[in-house]
């Protein structure tokens, strides 16, 4: 006699969903028995909806970020500015700086950033698609919007010294005290960057 | 012009995701983002194990536990003895009793428990079945393994008055300290219940 356990199909399922992010065992399993118990079809809806996202949602071939269509959204909108791109890591970082109200101009998706460690290149970034968007789209400014951590600073400068040669303004976002933040828990590292990145009054 | 968001199909999504227990807008938003980004086929088996596991698991027709065969691994188990039925609310409670190891007997799923408020009644639950194995299992003792809540001692006293004219043991599991709780931490009523369910040393 052994201890009775949840069908194989339940289990599989717990091993399945807990691959998705932020999702442990107890959730994993928690939303299995939701799954196998539920009375309406939402679960059948959510294995539709995963399965036609995964098949509608591409990355624009221009810029990187989400669409379903031939361009993104922000490529194809001809009402905005086209003298600024914005360059960001990950399509994911388009919506923030979206939704902070202070940019209304053009972006383009690295699709990550240089990373020895994890055997991530130059080749492996959209920087030939950069470069060729640089030379076509004639932009007046480049904003370069990546982390502020060591391979983010690294690519940015990488990209600066490929961009020097273009007649275009090379800008990066400011690095320095995040709102809200105290000075005491600021690390040394930020605080520097407060201080030689301070602005006149 | 419009601030930019993300096509609809990810939207959709989101608002499906949102729907499993324990999933709020953010993790539904980071999840959906991992879906569509991910590079292998995870998202593809997750969807697809939502919808098999869907087909496949049901309630065991006779103690309402989850099965994918005729009858419950429990069920269907010779080895385990005849004797006891263990009755609880979920199936999901089946379970975490057979961890504690202390019971080998037999389970009975009620479905639920009587809640006037959620305009559940007796004959919304599995009580007719549970009549009929009494009737023909002929069991030595049944456990009343119910909430220790309004709810579950009502339908507990219900089930109590509905047994009484079988010839078997009605017992119910003990109510009292939760294993290292301390005196100080536990309400009026479980102490209540703590003391007047004390046992002889």
């Amino acid at each position: 006699m052994r201890t009775a356990e949840y069908p194989s199909a339940i289990r599989d399922l717990i091993v399945q969903l807990r691959q998705m992010p932020g999702i442990g065992p107890r959730s994993a399993e928690r939303i299995a028995l939701w799954i196998v118990q539920a009375r309406g079809n939402q679960p059948e809806n959510i294995a539709s909806s995963i399965t036609s996202t995964r098949q509608s949602v591409r990355a624009c071939p221009r810029c990187g970020f989400f669409t379903m269509d031939e361009l993104c959204e922000i490529c194809s909108d001809s009402s905005r500015g086209t003298g600024l791109l914005c360059v960001v890591e990950q399509p994911t970082d388009v919506l923030p700086l979206e939704k902070t109200g202070a940019f209304r101009g053009r972006y383009h998706s690295l699709g990550g950033r240089i990373s020895p460690l994890d055997h991530v290149g130059p080749e492996d970034l959209r920087i030939n698609e950069l470069l060729a968007r640089v030379e076509a789209e004639k932009f007046s400014e480049i904003i370069l919007a990546l982390a502020a951590d060591v391979e983010g600073e690294a690519t940015t400068n990488y990209l600066v010294e490929l961009l020097k040669p273009f007649p275009v303004v090379l800008t990066r976002i400011a690095h320095g005290l995040p709102a809200g933040g105290g000075l005491e828990s600021a690390d040394e590292l930020t605080l520097y960057q407060a201080l030689s990145g301070r602005t006149k009054l």
